[in-house]
């Protein structure tokens, strides 16, 4: 089959999620990137382009002119990835929608619930798809947590506690001038008025709300900058409310010093319980109440087939990040061809989208209100 | 040296923690338990004390008969223990206080507030010594922990993340009428309001202000009972404000099915992070950030003299449980006989005592309050 | 019940495994210790007796003179813990098996396979009991293994890896002299002909023959002593075959820096396998073929009665070294008792004795043997 | 740059390791296939390719048929990665080298010592490059522990313990008719005369040997078939002697149930210990002797420029089995762009060639014949 071609905005020299990317577009053999505005400008996008392999005259030196080409072209582009920093993310979709063109998007949604909104329109007017990058749903085990969970193995759902310390911004790497990714991470102008709570507060929310199939209605959230003249926040506190009477808590931090991506889930019903932590990725741990805790295993025993189902290697090898980013590209793929063929492939309940990406952005939202309020009770 | 008369209050037939304080008696030596009042009827006494191998009169059918005949025997006891249901704790405490008779209470400090307040007169009043079993202060890594932050070595403090979740109390064990630890520590009389923020959060709380040396000034708790017919709460989420700008979570819950006794610290500053697990309490690990994480061993590479100094064996042969209660035990009795030489024994900054006692109380209290209030703040 | 008359021979000051005896022989409140033979001089022996508040005229200059004096009182010891360098066993615990006095000795049993067989005949001899402190069976884990493997969980035995590396004689801390235990633990007078083997690669074996209930019939042996001028092995690897066709591998090392006191098991049958670490005791791996791991907890989920049955605190709350060496002492007790009417307590099939001792011996017997003819397969 | 276009024999249906050459192949970027004998029939080979999205002309019947074929092309394949059972190895490496073309092959090197033999004259004789997939050593904190102990950081080294239990044989898989990965793995015909030994023993004593950087001089083997009917070797316990006297163990097995695939390394010197296991490859413990313990991690706190150069993502974010394969292709294909150029790349120092081949074959015998000597020394 042939491999769909992709383009890429974002994603030149210094960035790091456009290699993420290019990697998890790859590893399953799905799709060929060909043309891409890599950089802000022509001569970066260009070098960075060519040095990925690309034709000349597929390096285009912004995602305005890339839509309006590859549209053009017989052997055009049928998706692209964007990569940039989160306030670029809307006007880049919108581009690429309006052309009928798939997009594969980086999280969180956008800078601004205005972006936001304006992208779930473009969104519901497209016929193309619209995929959010939540990585972490790819995991085997997340996958198989949800369908747990959504089967009845812990009962009715009480209480989640999810977290995602993170060490790297302990000190002020913003203002050391050699470090791009603490730059615009930590810049409200492009990452949005969340620091912490938009870069990783999101991923805990959504692998929250992905594997209890539970919104949350309600949060109360203490956010700190601790950084002495950070302009965002770098810890938070939230506590959460979610329909169906579920509770629970989801701390943030990239000021933890020993956590590198620590991003843990736990999820407990009246009848067990789960647990899963992203850097031990191939487990799940799971508790019958009343029983031994039972350590089960993608691809290896206790593995369902919605693990397996996205599993490439045996139990005890281990599968990683990447995988788990590639998951979020071979279900995109599988969707775009059924699209192609004028079919909505069901992989898509799987995979986050505009409403996962909307969902995203009342919390950080919810987070910045709510602890303008002195950590008020603001409703999603 | 001859070993200090202990008498004991409660701790009869199906108690858990009266078997736990005697053990920690015996561990070093320092203790002979000779008189008690272990049940509330005098039958009952009798028969337990017995078994213990207690002589027949000095098992009593009260603590104020016990209090009374003892102070009154020129080889009565010296101290007390006094491991009762909370609502009993300070009227024997004040009973054996206002006799001489030193006291070493289990936790929570009492019931109710008012309880606590006049218990704190008692000991102001009293030349006996008071000691409070906040026994997870006694693990050698939790010492060292504390003179660890207090040398400086995590900077100014900035996070605090602390949980004490288990699972006993999934199932609701205080309706089947054979358990009866779970009668009388969810029943609101004689327990106090607090449900597991009294049970566990209590010790949550005071092993983050013990570590951390830093004081609770505001909290917001959202409390849940989830268990039908339960007249506590068994979750309780919590956001923390420290003095000195630290903030903080707490969560406890005993509703947490795959969660044993699962109390877990981890503080964060701007030079580095600490994490200590209870189930695991051998172990410290410690981050110098920017630097591999250090796995500090009780006795063992990386201990510090305040570890050895409550440890027993060495490294690789694991202490527990018993043994750090059992360090409270031997720290009361060095204070104690300092306390018969007319001196105060500098262990007894390390023991809690009525303030810590007070501090929980308030703690639970304001748990309640803020919960009653929509999880608004309140101030300890 | 009054408790166990005990005495002590060995122990005294600089001692390690003297202070673990009494430890354990306390926990529990059975024993009472009023005499010592502690120390190898009169005055030394008569100092450590008092700091551990023996009476001035049971503190012993010899074991022969406290043999024969508490033998001798209406009031003497019942029993007796041996706890000096192995080459004293023998004629120690002789002294007191002659005299109808139980003794609880220290492994392995002794320096030589002369003074084993000698000894053995006086146990033969003897109305006392002899009880062997291979203290690592005592854990609770250790003896539900071994009653699961008896119970045919594993199915028919295939497999047994045992290892026990430690790090304390990476250097030549016997020629620092400032180690006592490292002079005599390495001095083949005192200790026997094996260094790690005999020391730590005697324990090893025991746990792998108790929790199997296999016998080892062959063994080759590969020893070394990698530290320059070390008169005793410091590294042992060595290949088992045991009787029904078991398989095995164990592994003692005292110079493997990062290890404590990594003792550790796993056995593997035709239907399942099971691991412990002895750093990690209150936990037991079990893997039914075929079906996810299952994290068996002492006093919790899991947990069987013959693991509750030696277990003081609940599930969650560690147990450790100590309480396993104590349910030694607590089974020798109950054992005492038991003799003392006349009668054969069934806890003798649990607790180690002279035939663990012998078929320790003539492990590191055999150990010494192949080594010596270049690892060649040797019988025991 | 243009990517290398690669061949493929073997790996069609059914297979296990020809998919994950594949996607190792493709994770970077820096190989095309394009041509395959991917089964052993025309038919089978075409089905295979086209699904792979081969074009048909470019699927071949035999390996000689592409070899004879590709080599006539202008648009050629320049390497190909040979990944059928053992016994087609040689023969199919051989007709490859003898054209130029390089080779990537599976290991162990071939299925007899009388191939690998008539294999290295082929390699020694051809300009083309040689690289075997011991894929382990491309994991990152395996090349950091490699380097950590060429620069010393353990100082002399003494003992290594490996080894690599797997359940997945634990029954006789391979007589049900319907895993064909257990039928050939264990067939003496295709696989050669080791069983476990063969298939990852050879792993376990590779990684030990890249490792430390020494040689088994000498090893005594302990080999069993548990399984009835089996025809080789299921488990195996071997002794080892390394040159400069480091002494070691080797535990292989494929019936030890709950483990996976339990690769684990530990290496011990005078002055430090490393630590690594297969299952949790992004850490490496490392503990001076006497220091605490330090978790090392990948791209994180401790890593080092040799564990950088094989990362992609930063600490935190767990690569697993497929890019440690991976590397190995990474590498290869910088070795090849260099050898285009008439240039040795130096990456060739850390690739497993002919070299590890043949020690790993001679490994293999060495383990046949001294079991069959009831476990005798033999030389390598």
């Amino acid at each position: 089959m042939a491999r769909i071609k992709l383009g890429m905005v974002g994603g030149g020299k210094d960035a790091f999620i456009g290699g993420v990317h290019r990697i998890a577009a790859r590893i399953d053999g799905e799709f060929d990137l060909v043309a891409g505005a890599l950089s802000s400008t022509a001569e970066k996008s260009r070098e960075s382009g060519i040095a990925l392999g690309l034709e000349e005259d597929r390096c285009y030196g912004s995602f305005e002119d890339m839509a309006e080409a590859e549209a053009g072209r017989a052997d055009g582009i049928e998706a692209v990835s964007i990569v940039t920093p989160n306030h670029v993310h809307a006007a880049a979709a919108r581009a690429f929608l309006a052309r009928g063109i798939h997009v594969i998007c980086d999280k969180p949604l956008t800078a601004t619930m205005q972006q936001a909104d304006e992208l779930a329109k473009a969104v519901s007017e497209s016929k193309a798809l619209f995929v959010l990058t939540h990585n972490y749903t790819g995991y085997p085990m997340i996958r198989q947590a949800q369908a747990m969970v959504a089967a009845g193995a812990l009962g009715d759902l009480r209480v989640v506690q999810v977290e995602y310390p993170q060490d790297w911004l302990t000190e002020a790497a913003e203002q050391t001038g050699t470090n791009k990714q603490a730059e615009w991470r930590t810049d409200p102008e492009r990452s949005g008025a969340g620091g912490s709570v938009g870069d990783i507060g999101s991923h805990a929310h959504n692998l929250a709300c992905f594997v209890t199939g539970r919104n949350v209605e309600k949060l109360a959230a203490d956010l700190q900058s601790f950084v002495p003249g950070r302009r965002v926040d770098d810890n938070a506190n939230v506590m959460l409310r979610f329909d169906g009477g579920m509770r629970g808590m989801l701390w943030c931090s990239q000021v933890a010093p020993g956590n590198e991506n620590g991003l843990k889930l736990r999820v407990y019903g009246e009848k067990g319980g789960l647990e899963w932590a992203q850097e031990d990725p191939n487990y799940l741990w799971f508790t019958p109440f009343g029983e031994p805790k039972r350590l089960l295993t993608r691809a290896g025993a206790g593995a369902t087939e919605e693990a397996n189902a996205v599993s490439r290697v045996p139990g005890g090898h281990p599968e990683g990040y990447l995988e788990g980013f590639a998951n979020i590209y071979a279900g995109a793929a599988q969707a775009i061809r059924a699209a192609q063929q004028g079919r909505r492939d069901p992989v898509l309940d799987l995979l986050p989208g505009i409403d996962a990406g909307l969902a995203g952005m009342r919390f950080i939202d919810a987070c910045i209100r709510s602890s303008a309020e002195d950590a008020a009770w603001v409703t999603l």
